[in-house]
């Protein structure tokens, strides 16, 4: 459906799709652009793009796909850029884990006679830059699509095609439903992640050395989390808001009651909590996501 | 070194002893017990086991060393149990994860002429039960040993002896650093991690199944985490009351300031902590416990 695709941001996800696209179709042309001219060098090295210009009105010119893979805060100034390069009737998407802000900051910028389906890989890795990326990045990963009201059917069933072709599993949804799971899925379980692994590094020398040493005990799990790409996390945060503040305050409610049960001693209490926890990685296991 | 051990608590720790120790010495008598007559009944068909008898006395009769693998707020009942069985010069050990509790329930029940070594194992699986023990639980993890004051120093190297020979690596700490060091690299990331998981079963149940389906984008991982013993963490928790709550301030401390820095729209503040996290985990990667 697609015969040249254009990549804007050349990271971990854009270098993945410029890899999955190379492998899944051949003779399509795959184009990509990044502010960075440090990144533009190291993307081209990969050899799996077609052409990496200097300039982002030649990367997106001619394009009938163009993807914006830049963090979710610089998605509006990147489709103010690329809008008068855009050919009628260009399909334009993304793959910003915030859905609801990006629409609101893409749209406004795009002419009439362009569609912009917004989507969202769920996948990704502790990793960052063009290196990191391989064309198994989305694999057996969800993608969700949350397309406009009045989006033609023609047009997203190619990019749900295109998705699908990567090895993704598509999914629809609203936009402010996407955010609204995802605050608690991905957004807040970061966020947590980052705090604990901050905690630690506050700690005196002489514990912290102990904690890196015997961190197999469960902190190494968030360590992992908490090393993914800071710009990113930022935009994240400050652009699903209202979501994760919402879901962090439910958050707290829980932590405050399990640190009083603690601290009183209500060993019951601890134990029925802990409990029903279980039965969540049961319903995991169940919908083969362990 | 010891030619008959016995093992109190036959659940994933207990039995991968059991299996480590039949692999190791195949010479050696393993005897077991359990209060719970199914457990024992599984544990004996297990097949590594000289001896589970349906009398804790007969279990511990004889043996050069025991070792209790049970919760850790029951280690003080199930030392008074052992007490009169312990033949002069056995060596009493434990695998509990708080050591200053369960010193302080264990020690006044033994005779003077027995030797206790607390131990800690730092590994497990969130699985439960007889059946999740394997031989291969330790190899290449730590196993802690908080020897108390004027203890000799032939039997200790023998029980160090013996992690060594089921792949542990041994360290040597007091009971008191041992429970701070744990309550930041294990028993905070659990109760965060029940936490989150926690607060998910209480959303709406629309929004709950698609936790389930989309929870590979962070929340998957806590929820192996939270599917951990809820027994044995309440005890945790319970018996590490100080070093946890100590840290947990910090860490609410921390989460607040990132919440406010959220909902002021700081991103500076956010990218600075997010960028200081990463380094932790560089530091896990080169010390070699990633």
């Amino acid at each position: 459906m697609f015969k040249k695709i254009c990549i804007i941001g050349l990271g971990l996800i854009g270098s993945s799709i410029a890899h999955a696209a190379r492998r899944a179709h051949p003779a399509m042309t795959v184009t990509g652009y990044d502010a960075s001219a440090d990144i533009r060098t190291r993307a081209a090295a990969l050899g799996v793009f077609s052409a990496i210009p200097d300039a982002i009105g030649e990367a997106v010119s001619g394009a009938d796909l163009i993807i914006l893979c830049v963090p979710v805060g610089a998605m509006g100034e990147v489709a103010a850029q690329i809008a008068p390069h855009c050919q009628s009737g260009a399909v334009v998407s993304d793959v910003g884990s915030v859905k609801k802000s990006v629409i609101e900051a893409v749209q406004p910028h795009l002419p009439k006679d362009v569609i912009f389906i917004p989507a969202h890989p769920i996948a990704g890795t502790e990793h960052s830059g063009p290196e990191a990326g391989f064309a198994d990045l989305f694999t057996g990963r969800w993608c969700i699509l949350t397309p406009l009201e009045g989006t033609d059917a023609v047009v997203t069933e190619a990019l749900k095609s295109l998705w699908q072709s990567f090895g993704s599993i598509v999914e629809f949804m609203s936009p402010k439903y996407h955010d609204r799971t995802l605050a608690i899925t991905s957004h807040l379980p970061h966020l947590i992640a980052y705090t604990i692994v901050g905690t630690a590094t506050e700690l005196e020398k002489d514990i912290q050395a102990e904690v890196i040493k015997f961190s197999a005990g469960g902190f190494r799990d968030f360590t992992r989390i908490a090393a993914s790409d800071p710009t990113m996390w930022r935009d994240i945060f400050l652009n699903n808001q209202e979501a994760v503040l919402d879901i962090l305050q439910r958050f707290n409610e829980d932590l405050t009651a399990l640190q009083k049960a603690i601290r009183q001693g209500k060993g019951e209490e601890l134990f029925d909590f802990f409990t029903k926890t279980r039965e969540v990685r049961r319903r995991i296991i169940e919908a083969k996501q362990a």
